[in-house]
């Protein structure tokens, strides 16, 4: 990358007129992509069940690699050798990388931290890894990361004021050193804003990481067992402060209610393993809220998940043929399942950027507590 | 249908001039395909792993649905509410039931044979079943199926002489009680040819099942544990004796070298779960022998399983990532081997067809058996 061939750039195209809320388009090394995204999870190098043309059609152009996953399995070196990520799992969108701070921070009991970096055993075979700040950019780089993040520490939420006030600092030096070693031409660099659910240390965070020269900046540590409200408060405070030339970030989020909360804030990109996961548990997205594909009222229903969607699944299936194909535990119903949820969040953000190109965010977003939001009663007892 | 419009209509386009294989065409309610034909296996109302469309695209138009597991799940009836069938799993071509039989002669422990029926106890839930010719043919017709088969009795292959002969009688008892409920206008009804290994006992009930008016002949009972050789044995000389101017289907077979063999007897058509059960188990069809992907030997090669390959895995994917897949227990990879498997046995029929026209067959069995059927080796000590 030259001086003049930024790896990122980023242009703000619509804000709302009464609050932070904003549309952008993000142009990476490989395309560009409207904010506010949601971005599909491919843990292991494949959005799970899915062919990387399907995940193209559903109008998904950017996706997120797990550094955790893929350096233990098949290994950085591995997929360098192969031609990059993108060759590997034949995906022509951009991708973003975390820095596999969050999966290595949640390994309690098999890691250990220390200023160099955390060393952790994996959880496939046991065997004895080390990631600091540069090995993570390394495995980044090596991958061909679009988009690589930080290195962070990522405490429970819970943790206590000087847990979180020490994870922060050195947070921030692991930054300073995932800077130092980017080499150029490689992908944009995120910071991860942490700092729990204490709004002054997230400000405090946040005034430190803004300052450094990162592409973009994320709030870590959130959507993590605090509660929606709790989360809530941190992202509507904070967000709004973060640079607002730059992509903000929430990671791991998540529920339509909570993203919608976030673009409010002024948050731009998401990423979740909900509509994914969900699916292949039966858990199906719709405007009237979720249903579960498994329950006996769908049995002898000629109708598709939902009247009037256009994903694949709605197209040609019946509920009644996807119940059968979940309790038959048969490959295709995780797929059309996968298909649809992830047909959901997509022409949820459109809905979403609409709203705020013209201006009635806060209108949609009564519509949506009114109808998505407050009828998820089948999800419970189904 | 009517008597000027028959259920099923086949003729003969190319015959071997030395030897009894043949190239035909199948006309169903549904479309008309080429045999020498392999039909991939919908077992539970899925091909596993794939959707319909790609099913279609891999180049089939017939598939095999089991009538013992839709009969269980999600049941005869509720299919029938949902429109049958095709409908229901949204497939356009034709599909050929199996009558229950099979499957349920081989839960041994769980059944009871009388000459009414057979009943038998559900693998899913344990929940008591009965099966007779009768209920087959009204399954079937519920399902909507385009192939219907007769309820046979099929006994282990070393059952004793006696109970192969009792066994074939009841079966010609079943089979006459299967035609007399067939409805007008429901599909075509296939009898099936037992007698085990007894090749006199096999021609004595093909020559009872072939003066009934079946639209064609199957023989049953074979590759279920005698042999590839002793399998040959019966199907070349029975396979000949079939009437030649209706389908001859060999049930359940199965291995490439085995397909094969029976074209060379006269057979027209195939089902078996080899190709997607092998898929799923990471052994893959190539024209120089079957791979093992989960193999080390696979972990960095950036080839496709095979050169030349047109189908959709080797189009885009290296064995490197299907290994990766494989390894990590992705659903694609299940979904990318099927693909393989299936496009592998397509193009092999497609040979075959190629060379009983092109009036080569037996060059094109020299060819076979150098290349892939001697070079498995990989197979075993993968």
């Amino acid at each position: 990358m030259s001086a003049s061939e930024p790896a990122l750039r980023f242009e703000i195209s619509a804000r709302e007129s009464s609050g932070p809320a904003r549309c952008g388009r993000l142009h990476t090394r490989r395309g560009t992509l409207e904010t506010p995204v949601f971005m599909p999870v491919g843990t292991a190098g494949a959005v799970k069940t899915l062919h990387p043309d399907e995940v193209q059609k559903l109008g998904f152009s950017l996706i997120l690699g797990n550094t955790y996953h893929l350096m233990l399995r098949p290994g950085a070196e591995r997929i360098a050798g192969l031609g990059g990520l993108h060759r590997f799992m034949g995906w022509t969108g951009s991708i973003l990388t975390d820095s596999g701070g969050y999966q290595v921070f949640s390994l309690q009991k098999i890691r250990h931290i220390r200023e160099e970096g955390v060393e952790f055993r994996s959880h496939i075979d046991g065997s004895t890894h080390f990631l600091s700040p540069e090995r993570a950019i390394d495995i980044q780089q090596k991958l061909g990361s679009d988009i690589m993040m930080a290195l962070d520490e990522c405490p429970p939420h819970d943790a206590g004021a000087a847990y979180h006030a020490a994870s922060c600092q050195r947070t921030t030096r692991w930054a300073a050193r995932c800077l130092a070693v980017r080499r150029p031409g490689s992908g944009a660099l995120f910071g991860i804003v942490q700092g729990g659910l204490d709004r002054v240390l997230r400000r405090a965070h946040l005034s430190e990481l803004a300052a450094m020269p990162f592409e973009g900046l994320a709030l870590g540590g959130l959507s993590v067992g605090e509660g929606p409200e709790r989360m809530a408060e941190v992202v509507s405070e904070i967000a709004p402060l973060m640079p607002a030339d730059r992509p903000r970030y929430l990671m791991g989020v998540g529920e339509p209610r909570d993203i919608l909360m976030a673009v409010r804030a002024g948050i731009d990109m998401f990423d979740c393993v909900l509509p994914t996961r969900n699916a292949r548990n039966g858990s199906l997205f719709t405007r009237q809220g979720r249903i579960q594909i498994r329950n006996s009222i769908h049995a002898g229903s000629d109708r598709p998940i939902e009247e009037g969607c256009g994903c694949p699944a709605c197209q040609r299936f019946s509920r009644a043929y996807l119940r059968h194909l979940f309790l038959s535990n048969e490959i295709l119903g995780h797929r059309l399942n996968t298909l649809h949820n992830l047909h959901f969040f997509a022409a949820f953000m459109a809905d979403i950027r609409r709203a705020i190109r013209e201006d009635r965010l806060e209108a949609f977003t009564s519509d949506f507590h009114r109808t998505f939001d407050s009828s998820r009663g089948e999800e419970r007892f189904g």
